[in-house]
């Protein structure tokens, strides 16, 4: 199973962009993980669409359409999605069919505050269904107070990784029995 | 008093765009519009701006920082507020002070579909909250099926004029008011 | 099949009661749809729960379970879910296991305005969502402008007639390919 | 000045009516609470509002009335506000001028998990904008983790005491501002 793997937020030491590569570290057997900067997307223009995909774009929505799940970390600016991330989910929403489209998806996120992206994660979640994805499964990972969890760059909180590790499994084993 | 209008859509055709350029003519007398393309800004990247911000994010947050006021043209994708909509927040949220605070905001919005962006609206009417700035008037406006109003990049539909026309010069009357 | 409906709007001649009644004539063949009122439900409160579930307390959670489906005519009032409706998820959201809990529920919803109550409908899925419930089809039901569409408590707009006949086709669909 | 405030959980021993009772405490000199119950408001039904108000709902639209400002003890349930809660609203948005329309409303909420009610607050602060109403200041008070900050019906950790004391104090110095 090959997963693919997005974050957010572009910031080398992203506490989002830690939970990814920390969750490529606790993934069940036999489950990899590909991580896909999006820092050399484009801002989503129809104009530029209509004269065909510039090859970042190629290479998102190819990723997107080959991957087995994709792993979501969402960080929340302004109390919402980050416009990163939404651009990224706005490409992939396009073409027939889009390569969103019947996707499962995993979100977590992490933040210095209190509530660890949950506003971030309710609108991406939205926006996944009406692309026609869905986001799994119903628990929320919601690392609050990331700065005290993360120490260079790595998860170091022991039950928020064993969380992790959990909720990445009840995800696999969704797209599991989904795939049979 | 001199506004600043922006399109949360990039595409040249777009019925948001058309909603700001019909804006410039319907606004009250002695109220100027200056129309911001987002086309060059990049994705918010925390380690860039470390590094200074590059001067299309320059330009932005200037212009933002000696606008009276905001014409923010919101159009919907994904059930949500634009990736190049919630970017450009994104970069304007930041400094100290930032751009945005302080800010009083005129959000519209056109979509071929029913509901008018209403929920990239309150999207965007969220963050703007977050980032210290404020939406108003009270009343929204929600062009749906906007392909049967706009002809030639023009909006036609002469009651959609005459309600844009109202709420921007309520608007326009409320930062007078918060002016003296 | 049999399926349970309720209106979140108490008044006798609600555009969304009509849009249910309605949906007793569109279902499918071998389908039935009861009714159930919502009028006689307690305001939630944790301490009378503790005592024992009232009688219509039980009435409604006892239907919820029994039921193969949920129709769920969601008005919206002050740009969100109506008290009365979320009123009745809280009570349905209760139990071990709660009476919601691996439900699937069909959403529709009318208004006099353009959008058709989506922002109730979208508050609405993700309360479902947070109960272990689930709403489908992908596609939304938004009747605007109601008003020009029921006379007499009835639906009569042709095209939404059969738009939502094919809506609640769908949701059939589904709900029977999950049964198997 | 004479505030109103109201907790949208009914449960005696609500983690958001001690919230309430302890911002009696906290309030600036010269400022009293009136805590309103709503255990006996009706659901909302336009049909009963036609008939005129029932004796609870005119205790709640006069006390709202005559309130300098609005103190909300905000819950969630089920990831929205609680039907509850929503139903206040809802009647309070009726009338000419409708009770709630100009107030300025107090947000502040308290939860068992890590979010504070960030999602219930949200959509509360949006049915207050839709109904003229509006909620300041900026700050939330998200009390997450409730139950190790309350004992025996009192708010005891003394830094989430002195954070509300501050944004109840902020608020008044709001109101008297607008007042003059």
């Amino acid at each position: 199973m090959q997963l693919l793997g997005v974050s957010g937020s572009l910031r080398a030491a992203s506490f989002n962009t830690t939970l990814l590569r920390t969750a490529q570290d606790l993934l069940p057997d036999g489950v990899s993980l590909t991580i896909f900067r999006l820092h050399d997307l484009p801002l989503f223009n129809q104009d530029v669409e209509d004269e065909g995909d510039p090859p970042p774009v190629v290479a998102w929505k190819t990723a997107v359409r080959e991957a087995d799940g994709l792993l979501l970390a969402c960080p929340e600016y302004n109390g919402g999605i980050t416009g990163v991330m939404k651009n990224a989910v706005d490409w992939a929403s396009r073409g027939k069919p889009a390569p969103l489209t019947g996707k499962t998806a995993c979100l977590f996120g992490a933040s210095p505050g209190m509530t660890g992206t949950v506003r971030a994660q309710d609108a991406l979640r939205q926006s996944l269904r009406r692309a026609g994805a869905r986001a799994t499964p119903l628990g929320e990972v919601l690392v609050g107070q990331a700065h005290t969890k993360i120490e260079d760059s790595q998860l170091v909180d022991e039950p928020t990784r064993a969380y992790l590790a959990r909720h990445l499994a009840t995800y696999v084993a969704e797209l599991r029995r989904v795939a049979v």
